[in-house]
């Protein structure tokens, strides 16, 4: 590998995408890792250097400056980078990255699918080529280790919540593959800082938005992931409501276990796949709130199990843009450079 | 019967319960019911009489006054009475209007099971004598008239708007019976307004709340109907989530077409059962939101159909206090006594 | 007069700008109108037709159609026109109905001002003709007659709370003329249907924005009729701040008395200028909340008097699109073809 | 002093009043202070330990206890004691801190007042002992070094922001002292989490309340300041707006400027006063929204003159919790104990 740094350094890390709010809590979890020195941001549209409180009205208190994108330059002055760029942004810019095997910690959808058709059905975009995309790693910090990667694709938001809630249910043979109905509910932090119909105050307030039913492009990653796990998997129903609230993610999700399975075994599995997991709290059947974890980097998780439909109903919370974005690229950037896992994420919920 | 109302009379309307959300509400819509003369407003634990403004900070306008209880004079005063109190009172009260078989209108959960039994179990209260639950009319008005009632027991929120976007598949027969999952989301008008944690604004803003997972009260009166249109369903999966806002109600349901059954096929039960429905609007393929039906009677209901996973994602929304509580109470009312179902009911969304 | 409208008969009415918060809100007072029979709704930048249901998510239950604009077709089908338009829309299009003295209301803000030199400072665009400009009459219902005007300018919404709430203290001479104090408050609905970064639920929600500090464009409109009530007055201080809500504006107003002034006289003033007032509620010393008005047609005032500043602390409330918009323009319509005031106004408030 | 900690030790602190939202607050604060080791937790009326996470619903990951109350012990185990408690605790609770010398810091309002009878008159209870407030410092950090007391009053939320806007136009001579008028709004945090009519969410939400106009209990402490910086000011007129939002506080302050005074001289003022103030950030002419400092010990502070009115409008933002409370506390133990005076606050906005 190109990367020579070691675990002892201090190190230099660029961004990429910072005025989005996925970037902005990124550099304000990078700005406080014990192991970072330097957060160098380059702005991949940017034609000449500008203030970051000029560019982002809630980091008016900021004092660093954007220059203007140069893969040559990130390369020289940094050991990783992070790309928390729009879709489409990092399948233009990465070749250099990837021809020199340079760390980087890509936050968009581009790299996630192993499959370059799957990406343009989904993202109705060109796709990167094959070869690139199956040496991404797809970087579920909790369950995969981005150790050997150099090209760490970090997972989308309602992803992530909906795959950890699943995955005890999918990686144990209890439950009927066919019957996993997921119903997701999102504030709308998760649909970026772009202005939308969907997201005008007066259209969001005192609202409840369903959108892309069956369409939303989180479906390809998720079921991706589950037949890693379990291939008798083959589909899952998948839903999302745009809900009033800034912050936090609920997946609500359903599934039916064979018959003859026991709630005891239910129970053990949530216990035993999350026995290790330091940032995933399981909940028991004390289902959890979003406001638990807004702030944080965990990922909470709730089950009951209902004796009658044999249905058991899975709450999975997190905060969308640290557990669902900035929170687990940095746990990618630990795990690829040797840290602990956690390592600058002890974070305080927002109470109240 | 006693009541001897005669169709081109106006009426004088008792109504117990203003104080609370519902009754509020069915207050102001009586107030502009073209056949009704006079609205008599009783406090069932008052023991002197209070203007309606010093009871309720939003109706500071009002000029009228709540008097205490009496059964006999509530009756002597008018041709109906609404009940819009919570539960556990009319089992308590309702007993002289049910012996002089007078109209009345409950708006509580306590006449809407035919099993007392039932009623105990799901609403831990002691229950009204079985005749008298055998007796009363379920008033799921767009589906049943009260016409021969002269006990209604108004649906619940959740339940109305449950059972209008489950009508279509839960009377063919072309649906999985025991596949029916139901994730409805619900705003803080719906617990009312008494003082909780959960809808202290600091924990209800940017938040969200699941609750009473397979407990929820309204879960039995969804059963007792679904099984009425089709005895085939035993059983039911039912969720409610708190969302931060006041007023509205989606229940987003979820059910597995068998196989054989066509796009189509399904498509032609939600258009042939809303035909005649005037204020149910179907919306095809274009999932309703929330904000559509807010302020108005409707119920809407979209529909989307996953030829991958069989499974149809039903959307049905509605005002929580109107077509859920209040307005479904003038739609009783209006079959009562022989009025035209929508009487009264042309409301305007609030926009935005 | 062109118009030879008579007072028994029902009326045709036109609309242009329906699309608007403040048109739909107009729109949905004119169809409960009971002297109105039939609105045309016309599209000024329409070129064909197009149902209204396809234009405004929140009408989806609307039959109705919006035409291209035809000045006029609009004459010939029609008594009265409305324009709810924004700014710099009728500057273009009214001539001619003003030399047809055909009638008109116009909800911008394009002819609320006697000098036209005055409009293009706040509004920075160019301004109607000066001769129609003072032709034009400010039609703040409550204190004023249009009864003679072919031509209305509806207040705004900022300037109608504040100019209600502040009419008792300078049409008496008891206040230091140079001491009146706006600090007014409002929902993003005041802000239009337009997206912009300032009303991204993403930026409005968990936020206070404060905005266009004495440069607020209804500050001229408020300025000309304080000097109509009372000439000594020469500026005021005027603060707008955008807060977490989509309808309702409070408007809190300090100003000094007099020495010598007392409490009694004070609250007499109030008293007596809103004593024949049948739409300006005023609560004494309970100071209204939004809420309370929200839905409805109301102006509610409340004023505190602090005897060791000699300051009173006045506040009033308004439904921004209702009052502030489209139920003004309804009290204009009555007093310009004789209706009594508030017919077509018997509104409820929206509670909770 | 009775205290013998060193600046090189780590801390030992104790904390009554998690519970609240303050003190929740401040708890997360001193967990991540790097030279406190560990934090003891009290409950003033706790009779046996309870687990954090079963007390405060937002704290579910901490695994902390909370003790019953002993003044002894509390001394005993820690160098300093922080009480987050409800007015009317410390007067009653303080006793044998003061009498023993031992450091205290105070989020209350029970010692801010110098007059035992004025904290009767504004809080309706008790007041501590004369001498023993006539001994307690009045924390505003910023302005006020706490090095020599060890009886800390933490400032109020509302004072903190009033009175960081208005330090340098009362500290200057180029006002109208009898001008000053304070409008101030804030979200519902500040209320705590004693349930209330006012907070209950269908009331909050969607409104606007103005509650105790000249009542509130703020106004003494910031009366009582104001006037050690400039005698001339004997009353200001003060105004609480409740807006539905959590967190964040905005009080917008105007004053009348003396004839002769230009806004150079204004503006000269604000930078001076704020130029040495790490914490407070001056804005110039572009007003400072809330959520810039929302999640951080920042108070952003911005100007406008109007040169017609000689009025100029403050605008000063604080997230109330922080630098209202906890994070202020945390300001007062570093100049108490000799650390830096922002050790531990280097917090990150919460975007969006």
């Amino acid at each position: 590998m190109h990367n020579n740094f070691k675990r002892d350094d201090q190190m230099q890390v660029g961004l990429i995408g910072i005025s989005g709010y996925g970037g902005t809590q990124l550099y304000q979890l990078l700005k406080h890792h014990p192991h970072i020195d330097n957060i160098h941001l380059y702005g991949h549209d940017l034609t000449k250097a500008k203030p970051v409180n000029q560019v982002i009205p809630g980091l008016i208190h900021e004092s660093g400056t954007l220059v203007p994108y140069d893969a040559n330059q990130i390369m020289a002055e940094n050991d990783v980078v992070f790309f928390a760029t729009s879709a489409g942004v990092t399948t233009k810019l990465a070749k250099p990255f990837l021809e020199h095997d340079f760390p980087v910690i890509d936050l968009s959808g581009d790299f996630r699918l192993k499959s370059g058709a799957m990406f343009t059905k989904w993202y109705h975009k060109q796709a990167p080529a094959t070869a690139w995309l199956q040496q991404a790693h797809y970087g579920l910090a909790d369950f995969s280790s981005a150790e050997q990667s150099n090209y760490i694709a970090n997972p989308g938001c309602y992803a992530t919540a909906t795959l950890l809630g699943l995955a005890p249910v999918v990686m144990h043979q209890w439950i009927d593959p066919t019957s996993i109905i997921v119903d997701a509910k999102s504030g709308t932090s998760g649909a970026g800082k772009q202005l939308s119909e969907m997201t005008h105050f007066s259209n969001t307030n005192e609202n409840l938005q369903i959108y892309k039913v069956n369409q939303h492009q989180h479906i390809p990653e998720i079921m991706q992931q589950l037949q890693c796990w379990n291939s008798d998997i083959s589909a899952i129903q998948f839903t999302t409501t745009l809900v009033p609230l800034t912050r936090g993610l609920m997946s609500t999700i359903y599934v039916k276990v064979k018959t003859g399975i026991s709630e005891q075994q239910v129970e053990q599995s949530f216990e035993q796949t999350f026995a290790d997991k330091a940032d995933i709290h399981y909940c028991h059947q004390k289902l959890p709130m979003v406001k638990q974890v807004v702030g944080t980097n965990y990922c909470d998780v709730g089950m009951v199990f209902n004796p009658v439909t044999k249905i058991i109903t899975i709450v999975s919370v997190i905060d969308n843009l640290i557990k669902g974005a900035g929170g687990q690229a940095i746990q990618n950037l630990n795990q690829r450079f040797g840290f602990s896992l956690n390592q600058g994420l002890s974070l305080e919920p927002i109470w109240p």
